[in-house]
Order: C-alpha cells, then structure tokens, then sequence
C-alpha cells in the first residue's frame, strides 16, 4: 500500500527535525487551522519525499538557497543544516557551500550564513564531545 | 609545482564553461582592464576548484540559488545547467533541485527556472540525438 | 462528504485560471511526475481555499507581492491579475495597489508590474469591448 | 478647501500609527532635515490617502509585501499590522495573508512574519483583555 | 522666494530625464491620476535636489543599487546611467561601480547590469560620434 | 615592482578596516582554509584597489547598495560605513545616499540603514568627542 504524502511528511520530518509538526501546530494551530499538517505533507510529503535527488543533496540544495538569501532566514538556515548532517552531509561541505554563495548572494549574506553554520557545528560537537 | 589560482581557475572554467575568460575580455575588457582573468582566477580558482565540496556538488548547489534569486538570472542559470550536466548531474536531479526551490524562493522564481531548465536540456538532447 | 485538497484545488484553479493543471502537467510532467497535481492541490486547495480571507483578498495580496518583488515574476502576475478581476477586483484597485508597492519593493519594481497590469487590462478590455 | 499631501497625510497617519512624524522628526531630523514630513506627506498624503482602493486593502497589501520580504522588516510589519487592525482587518485575516505569502516569499519569510504577527497581537490582547 | 517640491522636481527631471513627466502622465495617467505629479515631486524635487550630497554621486549610487538588484530593474537602469553621465560621471567610473556590486548583488547582477551599461555607452557614442 | 592582489589587498584592508584578515582567519580559517586571503586578495586587491573610480566614491556605493538589501547585511553596513567616514564621506553625505535608497530598496530597508548609520556615527563621535 502507497503511503500518502502526509504519512511520508510524517515519516520524514520526524526523522530529521523531531517535533516539528507539533511545534508548529502549537504555535500557529490557533491562528492558522490546519497549517501544521499542510506543512508536513506539502514540504516533507511531496518536496523533499520525492525520487530523484538524494535527500543529502536536497539538504545540500536548500542550504545553499538559504545562504544566498541572507541573514533573515537563519532560524531555517538552522534547522536545515542539523537536518543536513543528519542527512549526510560533513561540516566541511556545508562550510564549502555556503562560502561558494558568497557569488551568487554576495559576500553578506555568505559572512553571515557562515557564522550561522559555526553556531550549529558548536551545539552538536557540544553534543558528541 | 603548486598551480596558482589563475592556473586553476582557467583549467576548470575551459573545461567546464569553454571561452569564457576570452568572452569576458570581448565584452568588458574595454572597459574594465582585468576583469576576465579576475573572474576566473576568483570564481573557479578560489571557489569551484576549492578541496572539501565535489564540483557536482557546488553546480547543484549555485544552480538551487540561482532557481530561488528568480528570473534575472536566467542567462547564468543556463551555463550553470550545461556545466553541471557536465560536472555529472542528470537532467532529473536538476529538475528536482529547481522544483524544491519554490518552498525558498517562491513559486514564480521555480517555475521560471524549470522552464530556463528545460530550455537547456533541449538544446543538450538535440545535440545527443 | 467534505472535499479533499486536490479536489478543491481543482475546483478553484479551473474557476480562476482554467487549464492550468493540464498545463503544467504538458509542460513539466515528464520532468517532475505529480508536480501538477502538487502544485493544484498545495495553492488552490491548501492556501487559496482557506477560510478565513476572502478569494478576492487573496488575490489583491498576491498582486501585491509579486508586485514588489519586481519584474522577473511578470508572467505570474499576469495570471493573477486575470484571476483577481475575475474575484472581484477592480483595474483601479489592481493599480492602486501595484503603485502603492513603490513605498516597499522600490520604484522600478513598481513600474514595471503597472506595464503588466495596463497589458492585462487592454486584453481583457479588447475582449469586452 | 482641498487639503494638501501633508495635511492629509498628517490626519491619516496620526489616526492609524499615532506619533509617527515626531519619531521621524527626533531621530533623524538633525542628519536629514524635512525628511519627517517628506515621509508623511508622501507616503501617507500621497498613497495612503489615495481614493481607488480602501484603507483596509492598503494595510492588507502592505503586510503582504512585507512578509513576502522577509524578516529584516519585521520592525515596519509590526507598525502595519498594529494600523491595519485599526483599519478594519482581522487577525485572522492577517494571518492568513502571511501564511499565503509562503507561495510567493518562501516558507522561512512567512514563518518569520507570522512571529511577528502574533506579537503585536499578543500586545493587543493584552492592551484589551 | 523657495521653490516648492513639484517645481524643483520638474526643473531637475526635466534637465537630467527631459520628458519624464509627460511620459508617466501618458502611460499612467488614465489609471492612476496625480500619479506623475507624484514621482516628480517626492523623487526629483524631494530626493534628488536635497542638498548634502552631490547630484553626480546621488546618481553613482543609484545606478550601484540598481545594478546590486539584478536584471529586472533594467528599464531604469539605463534611465539613470543616461542621467549619471549628463551629472557628470564617466563612462568608467559607472563600469567600475556596476562590477564592484559583484561582491553585494552577486555575479549574475553584475554582469547583466555590465551588458545594460555598454548598450547605453553604445547609444551615446553614436549620438556624439 | 608592481603589487600582487594580496599585497595590494592587504595594504587596502588594513588601512580602512584593520584587522580584517586576522578576524576572517580567526573565525572562519578552521573551517575554510585559504578563504582569509581570498577576500582580502578579490574584495581589496581585486576591487577596491582597482583605478577608475575614487575608493571615496566606491565606499558610497557599497553603503548605497547595502542600505537598499536591508537590515540583514547590518554589520557589514557598519564596517563600510566606519571605512566610508576614513576614505573622506561626510557624515552628512552617507545619511542622504541610505535616505535616497528608500526610493529603490524600499523605505524599510533605508530605515533600518539609517539606524544603523547612526550607530556607527554614535561611536565615532564618542571617539572623537
């Protein structure tokens, strides 16, 4: 039997940023009815789910668009890079990553992904050390 | 014998992006004495040929923020895709990467480059066929 | 029965901008399998369906966005220009507000999108009159 | 008597986000002389107060726009929202908007509006319960 | 006797874009009245013609913003160089300025804004040539 | 003898921003070998020491086109300002090229640039006085 998009967003986000669905239902579930759920399912389920790209490399993908964006997605660009370890990636890779961005976003926006990135290396070598 | 980053640089850029430094020097270097030989001894020497990301890696990755930062970018989202098709991206992993890109950079900017994409993907099917 | 996203997707995207699943499933769908489907069912059934704000609220915010975000999004504000009329906007509404984004989105930004919308408008009104 | 751009954007913008010109006027007055009422007197005398399109819808786009951009105007969202409730939307409305925004902005722009969004009105609540 | 905004707008707009006005009136006029008076005004007569900064360097950073924000501000790029270079600035000093963006805009910003600069010396070189 | 990129850089940097190499290698040299150097030797060698345009004037575009991407690039914002007021800007002048960028960035994006500037203003008068 197929699972359904909500069941592979379920599948899926749970394994790589534990909590989220509930996370978001708390937070936004009064003022916005459904939106957690449709998250799950639209992001996990039917984007990042899919066949034909690795999720390391979907991971890898969204770090760099994060990057090149600027500071004001640091709180993603976050959660991303842990799910990104966990998906594959070595710290030096994302640190290759988002310093390459610095062409296409602009030498800010990489400085300040970079600074993002270290502040995440630290908390999981906290973590494992 | 170290190669300096010029030496790098226009080894990868030949190969990858072929009479790019001498089209560079065509258009601008009337204007901007310099300017070719500082892209690629700076874009592909110091970035692309940069150890700890593999080249198909860094195409995937500048071709995911190209697909968020929109449209204007167009005409360098299609030497990245040819590139990249090089570097040994399929035309599926591309077309995912693309697509992922509208939960970061909005619908309009992933439509638009699928169909950058697609154009490129023609022209390398013709070619082939 | 309660209808499920995709259905209520359809149901508004073929009200609003007819043929547009087929569309992108002609165009993408040997690229990106489901992309259509996803694309029906997340948009229309999972954002422009909610509850909670008007359909022709919904409209005049998107005009809004892409508005400001400049002209690399033409192509989608001329779709959503064409769906909000149909939603009850007025063209002068639709002007006010693309000018209006000249406070957030900048000056050209702003100019640009209001050459789109007087393209939309003389379509619309060579149809009429 | 007609009234000028100043005065009515000086009635309207006392009326929606009260004190404003005199905060333009004592932070910036002494590097940019006459900016305050070069603020009031466009923005709010010559598009706020544009007849074509009601003040509700005006605050509506705005926020749009402003989540669509992301969080580096969350300092300018939080004076827009705080008027548009004055104006006649709901916080439904506007949470809604934001989360519509994530088509067009990206998720992380419309997550980081929506944390704004329920501070301000959480401040209301406050201010009412 | 101090002139007013709208007359030192149109003294400046007319000297370094002449016709502007009537063009915006022409084009916009019809769906958004007053909207030409408007720019003139809080563009030319309120920015432009503050004192404190040289009307040459007002332009130099105009066209270093513009060509940071990528290709879709093309129309108005080249309106601008027109004008920095009738304020005094050289043809190399706007090339020099347009390919320093590359380090905030990104590459492909640059580079597109290098190709709208060389059409407008191009123009310009005719007329004189 | 004439300069390499880095020499050149190097010289550039530490007058206007001294320090810089050390703090980037600081930070960033564990993760990213080399990059330290390749900033100083393309940002300074390869841009702000090139001929053609005054580094007063090149300072003034860079405070121009930061002000105009908003908030996230702060702290670089701070550093060029600081280098800007060293390479002969008034403090004047950088207050009127942020106030002009609301016209292109938007108006948000200028006022949190002002408010910045007057930080970095702040501590130089501090400094000084």
């Amino acid at each position: 039997m197929t699972e359904t998009a909500i069941e592979r967003g379920r599948r899926l986000s749970e394994q790589f940023s534990p909590g989220m669905e509930a996370t978001l239902e708390a937070r936004y579930g009064h003022l916005l009815p459904d939106m957690a759920s449709s998250v799950v399912s639209y992001v996990y389920g039917q984007h990042y789910a899919r066949p034909g790209l690795a999720l390391r490399d979907r991971y890898l993908a969204t770090i760099a668009a994060l990057a090149a964006q600027g500071d004001q997605t640091a709180a993603q660009l976050k959660i991303n890079i842990a799910a990104g370890l966990k998906a594959g990636l070595a710290q030096r890779e994302i640190a290759e990553v988002i310093w390459q961005m610095a062409l296409y976003g602009g030498l800010p926006a990489s400085i300040n992904a970079l600074n993002t990135s270290i502040a995440v290396f630290s908390e999981q070598d906290a973590l494992i050390g």
